[in-house]
């Protein structure tokens, strides 16, 4: 049940913090988002983060489960925000897209840089070079750019039109009641969010289809907002309402309230060296009791734990060995912190090295399809 | 001296109806508007609406005479919302831009498509048809397209670019404060616009360079903005504060507050046939008295006159006969205003017919400048 005080603490800011205390309060009225599992069953193929209930909540996604199943036309769309090298965030929303694409969407995927911009005064010159180690990850992770679509906000006539379209659809309370009292510059990229979302739909893109877009639970103000305007603008474009799917937002490292720039300890990016990413590991918070005597007798927590979510979110690959884990070694004190720690720093050091090395060959491609000299 | 309650009623709305009653109190400390007859000694060849007090105010002028005086770079900057043919106010906005080219500035001419789209809800389809029509008028009245440059908003990449960039500079309580609650495509279009101004000054089109812009004095808020702006952003573009100078708004034909299209007998296009302008002309209000015999013994006025606006503002060639149209013939009560009005059917017609003569030469070319099919 959800009372007022958690409903205040759910409250989404996807320019700012949202922490998620009790992801089931987002189901039903207040906030519109649907549970995800009860499509499981009908998921030929479902992705690993589906699974395992990380993509917990959705809107309209049946439109998008349709299509697939039939094997007619969809679309994926998401993308990243240029101010950093891929994290374990950003590389959870690249997965989800690669897995639509790979069931037969045509995806889209779109560097921010207007939001990175208008959010973080980045200027189109640096977030450039973020862009392009971005794109580079991308494709190492396995994303087809000949069936689908990567571009720069900036770039994008149709997205800007869009965004100049669009303006007559919102008023200012709206925009206020969804993002706060802001500056204009981030209400403009709101707006070019919106036309990142309908683009996959313009007569220039195959015209009207079902759209996914696969993004962390904190996104859905600007899920909001677009399916509002494609309803509004729906004569005009006959747009069909984007439909989307959810993640949980994974733990900080070091226990703190969410993974954050300003707090390097928090999180780890595809780019850091194994030293580092072996010691941000090693001293990350953890579900563990204050002594091995208690955590032998009563066994460790693995809900409020970030190891366990890096092994349940990404790192172990097969279900049985993520339910072994929470059961039989983590729960039931048989598995220490440290011995798991150790664990999964092989894991990780092991995809992470793999990763560089595949990603050289990928940098030359990035760089032709941002069209970089 | 300015009361409070003049101040009030000279509120300035560019996206609604600015009724002034003293243009006296625009000046000075409340509005930052200065006088502009002290320059007039200073130009050599003063434009007609300058002699004749029409331009009666300024901001930072100084800056753009100087570069006129010494033969050095200047941009002038103005332009059109392809809503409706042109008027007489466009028409008296179009004659500045065209003797500011001939003094030898660069001539930025735009065609606020955007704006209207975003005011008016007029899609950039149906403006394409006005704006073929303003353009061939500009054209037929001199501007010369070799020394200037006629754009579309929806279609210039620097202006929506320059949009984007100038959206982290604006606050929403500035943007309230200057043009009050509107929606937010109203807001996207005054950043338009503010790229409008300032892209005479990007390296693409020369670089920084003293701009005027000259406007009807109900446009001032969008140099206010654009002058904050320009300041905001100088370290990255150098730009130098743009100038503008302002006219008067002339007065409804039909003695309403103001020329609009909602009242078709309030103003007349150059579109419109002789018959129908010669009517609404007729049937102007004037400055008269109720009887011939008052108006004999005690004169009329033509300060609250539209048909002496139109000799004053445009129809007059010479001075002397504006000063003896209102010393000797109306306030001393020698001229009824029937004749006078007649008088004026004529000069009006003769140029509106050698007007629409002209304009036919120039359709192709317009239709060439804007690259319409």
């Amino acid at each position: 049940m959800s009372s007022d005080s958690n409903v205040k603490r759910t409250k989404l800011d996807p320019f700012g913090t949202s922490i998620i205390e009790n992801y089931e309060n987002l189901y039903g009225k207040e906030f519109g988002i649907q549970p995800f599992k009860p499509f499981l069953p009908k998921i030929s193929n479902p992705a690993q983060s589906m699974r395992r209930g990380v993509i917990f909540g959705h809107r309209n996604f049946e439109n998008v489960l349709k299509a697939m199943n039939e094997k007619k036309e969809f679309a994926v769309m998401s993308g990243i925000k240029p101010s950093g090298e891929f994290h374990l965030g950003t590389l959870m929303t690249a997965c989800e897209v690669i897995y639509f694409q790979q069931q037969g969407g045509i995806a889209f995927y779109c560097i921010a840089d207007v939001e990175a911009y208008e959010d973080n005064n980045l200027s189109f010159d640096e977030s450039e070079k973020i862009a392009l180690s971005n794109v580079t990850d991308l494709l190492t992770l396995g994303f087809d750019p000949k069936h689908g679509y990567i571009y720069r906000q900036s770039k994008e006539e149709h997205v800007k039109n869009l965004a100049i379209i669009f303006g007559r659809g919102v008023t200012l309370a709206t925009m206020k009641a969804i993002y706060g009292e802001r500056h204009m510059g981030l209400y403009l990229s709101a707006l070019i969010q919106a036309g990142d979302i309908l683009l996959p739909q313009l007569k220039e893109f195959g015209g009207p289809k079902p759209t996914v877009v696969p993004v962390g639970i904190d996104q859905d103000p600007h899920l909001r907002l677009t399916r509002d305007l494609a309803f509004k603008f729906r004569k005009k474009y006959k747009f069909i309402s984007p439909s989307s799917t959810y993640h949980k937002l994974i733990k900080a490292l070091d226990g703190s309230p969410k993974m954050s720039k300003r707090n390097p300890l928090s999180y780890f990016t595809l780019e850091e060296t194994p030293e580092i990413i072996e010691k941000k590991i090693s001293r990350a918070f953890t579900g563990g009791r204050p002594s091995e005597k208690e955590q032998r007798k009563f066994g460790a927590n693995p809900d409020i734990c970030p190891i366990y979510d890096l092994y349940l979110y990404q790192f172990y690959e097969k279900d049985e060995d993520v339910i072994k884990l929470r059961n039989e070694e983590c729960m039931s004190g048989n598995l220490l912190c440290g011995e798991c720690k150790l664990r999964l720093i092989k894991i990780v050091l092991k995809f992470v090295k793999n990763h560089q090395r595949k990603r050289l060959r990928n940098i030359d491609y990035a760089r032709e399809i941002l069209s970089i000299a």
